[in-house]
């Protein structure tokens, strides 16, 4: 299994803080010791760094964590292998472009005998299941919109049932950014929290560190964070519903989609 | 203007010495100041490193320069802009999926009036004539060879007579990767040299650096290096005849096409 870390935000902020605690889970205080890597929006581009070693011993996640480089959306990920052997090709999040802009996508969890029929206009580099999940998304968004890309509401509406018919197959908690919204899908375990005036200090858990996020904001900030386990000790983490689609845009959440247990994935083999 | 960097090997090589030298002309010895970029091809994979500041201030150059990551395919770029303004998603390397491959770009130059006609499969997410180049060759190998990947000599065939026609609209020096070959078009300025054995000692034009080469290798070692301008001082620098695509790989030229001027391009406005 892996672990989930995203970042949403009505304003350019560092992720600095949240990422050292989630980066000691990557062999320190936590066995996800199989690779690690995190994308930022920076406008419409994306800056990602991938490490196949344990995030605790990578000399580029110590750069991340001293670098503060500011994001409106972030999306990182520690693995533990499943499927697919320890390699960058394997590495998440994965990276593709569609309607001119970047997608973003981490997952956690394992769908088992998943096997979309893909077309070849978005195809996996490694062999993750993870990696399939997205390209058959990105392939599946293209298909229903074509070469327009749709208004937030009927993105956010098509989302929720593809997703629904894929997480009928297995765990499927992911996160996923187009650089404006980020989706979280809880399929088994996602939590968040939204920052926002007024601040106060926050303790990390898996690390001797406090900030007070008073004296690094300002009172206009809002910032959601989504983590499969919480990161601090003295906030009130949200978990999210098994089964639900979350839109997060500017730091707050926009919508959000339950899934009605329904009849078999067509996906499936 | 900008310049670009490539290595091409038979085995997993650090590009450390060479970038030291080409790190420093974003900057330091010369002007290339608006951004840098490097990937490293390691498997199927790749790792890439993209920056909106100047390679000789920049913290991650300096993390690329120390870290000995070990690639049989680097594209590096540095920029001095002349379409697009100075941010992260105007940034070379471009990279975008086709056949389950990652594949990289970075392309020196300017091409004027360059509007091809866009069908959706690959877009610019920027707004660089380098990118829609980049977009553009993608979805004509698709829209070539389908879903299939062609041989190396029928993709090399293809290539040739895509970059000649983009080629008549301006400067077009490119490096381009597929994670197996590197492919290097010279329209104005472009440089290689094999390293192979006997290695020897060299040093830097842009630092006060040398290394033994013979200390550092194995007899079978094989490695291109193609940069814009020469990097050493005491290596035989081959200069690539203007209209010239060339076809690297396992650290030796395996082909190379010499474009025959022609009637205008078909691409242009």
């Amino acid at each position: 299994m892996c672990q989930l870390l995203g970042m949403n935000c009505n304003t350019p902020t560092d992720i600095c803080f949240s990422f050292t605690g989630f980066q000691a889970r990557g062999g320190l205080t936590d066995e996800h010791q199989d690779g690690w890597g995190i994308a930022f929006f920076e406008g419409k581009g994306v800056r990602q760094f991938l490490d196949s070693q344990a995030s605790a011993q990578s000399p580029i996640a110590e750069l991340v964590k001293n670098y503060p480089i500011k994001s409106m959306n972030v999306i990182s990920h520690i693995r533990k292998a499943t499927q697919g052997q320890i390699s960058l090709e394997n590495t998440h999040p994965f990276m593709r472009e569609l309607w001119g802009r970047y997608w973003i996508f981490a997952h956690n969890g394992n769908l088992k005998n998943f096997r979309p029929s893909l077309e070849g206009t978005f195809l996996p580099v490694g062999n993750t299941d993870s990696e399939l999940a997205f390209c058959f998304m990105m392939q599946e968004l293209r298909k229903k919109f074509g070469n327009r890309e749709p208004s937030d509401e009927l993105l956010f509406d098509f989302l929720a049932e593809l997703t629904a018919e894929i997480g009928k197959l297995g765990e499927f908690n992911f996160l996923l950014s187009n650089g404006r919204a980020l989706f979280a899908h809880s399929s088994t375990q996602l939590t968040y929290v939204i920052r926002q005036a007024p601040f106060k200090k926050v303790s990390l858990k898996d690390r001797e560190l406090k900030v007070d996020f008073s004296e690094v904001t300002t009172p206009d900030d809002c910032v959601a964070v989504i983590a499969s386990l919480p990161l601090t000790e003295d906030e009130s983490w949200q978990t999210m519903q098994s089964g639900s689609l979350w839109w997060f845009e500017n730091g707050r959440v926009q919508r959000c989609s339950v899934t009605v247990p329904g009849p078999e994935s067509s996906y499936g083999t």
